[in-house]
């Protein structure tokens, strides 16, 4: 093996007449007349070598056994293309590289699906050959653009004085949150460490250590069921600070995103980003973390429709409940009643229990409940809809009425083409409230984690109405998802204590969960608050992905299975045995049956 | 809370009459006569806060409450001190801030042990309260030396166009190597993920995938017992590349190594460095990571003793072993007899029979196999031994003779203080055997991993002789520690499928354990190689510790417990049983039994 000059997909104009020696991959070999060519490819792209008739018989003939994905060795001279061959459309478009010397390095099967973007295979093909996936191009550049984004955060936190420290992944289980990932104790059979679910209690104690700057690229896990963007086990961008304002924090995160989008997209985004109320983006979005690309506001509709008559808007505002609207720019063409129908049925999932719905047509409104608004011009002037718009009303509770234009808006939005895909709108959604209300469990939870300090006016409501209190907790949103999170922590014991019995923690509960937490806070806690981005979902916003796994080398599939290496599998009994534990009759009778059940294919 | 205008430990006489905010924690405070003094640490260091008489009351009283490790903010003017207050051993040591304002932001307990270097808690305690042991000026010294080395090697390889990628640390269990750590599955409930004890396949993987330089700070896993350099999780600075040469792998870790030296603690490195064949290690130093701050090292005494006639060393010659000394320079006063004794004894773990010695007393040699050198100056001469020195002498097999020296020139090496603590002597052991016996299983293992190539004209073998075989393989030591290791990878199925062979594997064990791989090679893999070097065992060695645990923020103990967590506990049973697992009945009799045992204490 000869020393390379150069990756294959830098080769320019600027290399002509120089020699160089090239390392890749066969992407492709034709013929035409004497000459071979062959498309070489690595990580920079792709060059077309040539090679001549010139050539001895013998290298001919091994450049003729070229097959697709073959690794191979090339030395050549690089020459200016002819202008009729000029490929503008290719970096290395202008040139070509006449091959001089040829070294098959390895054979290649020929691969179970082409390496090339927007191919077909299935989800789990792709996993389970998984290295030739990641050849293609558009992974290659999903995960350089992620490894890019690492790159800027460590150089951006470490010009601001963070200290990268690893927090452990042997933890203790806090079965509070999401389901822990376990792992069995060999020193004390039967006893679990569990994964962490995020470094948050270890960077606090960071900073009741004095390290005042902390940052770390932290792996977490969460034993949950799988969806678009979520995976058993996720990276954070993980910070935290101490002595520091909400503001100063988010200011040093505006810091590091700027920095990221200029390093990694040459974007520059302008400073400070927007500060949205928590109640003002449920209100106006219908979501907490509304996509500000495009407009099309919640509108409140009643003072428009009160008087109409329509007995469903009436019931819902003499509930205590709201009727809203959002107005969809020249889409009354666009959708027929079956379509909106259709509509209807999926939003019930909102809790929602019908869709009314206005088309505007010149100074008239029609649809089925255009009866009641026989006069409609106060209320399409009151929400702004002009002839050829369609009006979609929601009339329930408060939540049902934002979830569910929410989701309308949204899904209009990208339905109409609103969106400006290549905008990227990051804002703060400040002053959240501290608890919110889990209808499926019938209780208060945390909004964000019991670690969150009140609003200092509101420290005393813990005590009396703790879920009407707000919290210096602040979200980063881009383009309608949850970038990252954080807040001011609680750095003192009394008020820790408090949160945790809001939480109806019993002392005792609170002791054996965070003892070492409450512990640590009487021993000079400084105040503190800190930040985690969403490193997949980051990665996945800016490569133009909708799904994490593009952005992940080695994801687990929706079952939380790695097709590749089968993980996870049974294991030896004799694994087992240290650990003081055993699989359970009924999951080896599962199992057995699943074995048969293969076999049998 | 006041903004800080900059960190205490920084304060010094460019700052005079500049008004700054400080925060931090009370170290300590005195008065004389009416003032009162404060030492104010942060994490860059300690101020001396005066509070003069001229304060209000109040505030003086405020000042008079302060305790240590109190958390507070402190506005005040920076003085020059007198001349004869100065203290040159501080970098604060010329000034004194002056407080005008007072804020105590947090209260402490009295803290278990004193904030300082050089504490006598016991190890437990400081565990048990780690957010005040890494309070402690060394502890925060040492994890921000950790992280300088973490940001010089994130810098150097992103220079070096490396592409940083993180591998999954849920994957397959292969038991072959240290025993896993095990993750059971909810979704398959019986089987397990493993988590990883590197990322070996999986980089090798992106090789195969064409992301030709890879680089991760990678936490890795081995529930192995513990000891002074071992933690259950462990981290790794990883790197992979495809088509260098050993010799080239070698190279960009040397610029790693130099750039990490120079940025963390200014030192320059020369390079190359030192290169030493692993014969030459074991037969010069008596081990594969020698320690080369100082000589003494192994001498062939065969020449010289061969004819005087002990039948120790005939016998071993004659068994085909061999007769090696060290020369302890200016020892001859220094041990007696009984210290000998002692030392014989103990190196009787590593298979010696004996430790014969001679102690040079000008042109003659004493102790009881004197009477064999009465005409010593042959021997003497020809080991460099002058009067003063003493000779210790191995006659064993080569293994044993190796290992027991080895030792003994580390003990004695440090005993005489021949070593130099401020340097820090990098080299290469290159050229190791594929494959080394393990006496204890009574059977060949790999030296590195099974992955690694063999030295290209050593291929051949693998189908006969295997463990005549050299490998591609080159480990970097440090001071006498084993700093990393790599190789050059097999990159065909054909090899592989050999080496696995050679190991004993069945077909169809290394399907079951390695198809993945093996599979993989067959499309296209390049030829590639890379290092992992263990980023505690650096951090703990430019940091002048001894124990790994000080470089790591959250370690666990000698029995892989953390006492301030207490990790790992007993679970709820229904945290098991969708897992599919339960504990023994035997390990649960023995935690009830642990449990009952807590209780009455």
């Amino acid at each position: 093996m000869k020393k390379r000059t150069m990756y294959a997909g830098d080769v320019t104009a600027a290399n002509v007449n120089q020699t160089v020696t090239l390392m890749g991959w066969v992407k492709k070999r034709r013929s035409l007349g004497n000459l071979i060519f062959v498309d070489l490819r690595d990580r920079a792209g792709i060059v077309q070598l040539v090679f001549s008739a010139d050539f001895d018989q013998a290298a001919l003939d091994q450049a003729n056994s070229l097959r697709s994905e073959y690794v191979i060795e090339a030395t050549g001279v690089v020459k200016a293309r002819k202008p009729e061959a000029i490929n503008k459309n290719m970096k290395t478009g202008e040139i070509e590289v006449e091959v001089t010397e040829l070294n098959v390095l390895n054979k290649a099967k020929t691969p179970v699906f082409d390496i090339d973007d927007n191919i077909t295979a299935s989800e789990d093909t792709k996993l389970k050959y998984r290295f030739l996936d990641l050849r293609r191009p558009e992974m290659q550049k999903a995960l350089m653009l992620r490894s890019k984004i690492t790159m800027a955060a460590n150089r951006y936190f470490d010009e601001q004085g963070f200290i990268y420290i690893e927090t452990p992944d042997l933890t203790k289980s806090t079965p509070e949150g999401a389901r822990d990932y376990l792992v069995p104790s060999r020193v004390y059979p039967g006893s679990f460490y569990a994964l962490p679910q995020s470094p948050q209690l270890f960077k606090q104690l960071l900073m009741g250590a004095g390290y005042d700057r902390y940052f770390q690229i932290a792996k977490c896990f969460r034993d949950e069921d799988l969806r678009g963007d979520r995976q058993p086990e996720f990276t954070q961008i993980d910070m935290e600070t101490s002595f520091l304002s909400a503001e100063e924090i988010q200011d040093l995160t505006e810091g590091l995103i700027v920095r990221v989008m200029k390093d990694v997209l040459n974007i520059d985004v302008p400073r400070p980003f927007k500060r949205i109320e928590w109640q003002d983006a449920m209100d106006r979005f219908g979501s907490d973390k509304p996509d500000l690309r495009f407009g099309m506001e919640l509108q409140d509709a009643a003072p428009f429709v009160k008087d109409a008559g329509f007995k469903v808007f009436d019931n819902a505002l003499a509930n205590g409940g709201q009727v809203k609207a959002i107005v969809l720019p020249g889409a009354a063409q666009k959708y027929s009643r079956k379509m909106i129908d259709k509509q209807a049925e999926y939003i019930k999932r909102f809790g929602a229990h019908g869709l009314a719905w206005l088309k505007v047509e010149d100074d008239k409104v029609a649809g089925p409940i255009a009866k009641f608004f026989a006069d409609s011009k106060e209320l399409t002037d009151g929400l702004g809809a002009k002839s050829g718009d369609m009006i979609m009303f929601i009339a329930d509770r408060a939540k049902v009425v934002a979830d569910t234009l929410g989701y309308l808006r949204t899904y209009y939005g990208k339905d109409l083409d609103l969106i400006d895909q290549s905008q990227y709108k990051f804002a703060w959604v400040v002053n959240w409230p501290l608890f919110e209300y889990d209808e499926g469990d019938e209780r208060w939870v945390p909004a964000h984690h019991p670690f969150t300090m009140p609003n200092e006016e509101d420290v005393h409501l813990l005590d009396t109405d703790p879920h009407k209190a707000h919290a210096q907790s602040y979200d980063i949103i881009l383009n309608g998802y949850e970038l990252g999170g954080g807040s001011i922590r609680i750095h003192t014991r009394e008020i820790q204590e408090k949160m945790l019995k809001a939480l109806d923690f019993t002392p005792e509960r609170a002791e054996e969960q965070f003892g070492f937490l409450l512990n640590a806070l009487e021993f000079g806690f400084p105040p503190h608050g800190g930040l985690a981005i969403g490193l997949d979902r980051f990665a996945m916003l800016l490569a133009g992905k909708d799904n994490i796994r593009d952005v992940i080398a080695f994801p687990k599939n929706s079952n939380a299975t790695e097709p590749m290496t089968h993980a996870p599998q049974p294991v030896e009994a004799s694994q087992l045995l240290p650990l003081g534990i055993e699989v359970t009759p009924e999951a080896e009778a599962e199992q057995e049956a699943e074995a048969d059940a293969q076999t049998e294919e």
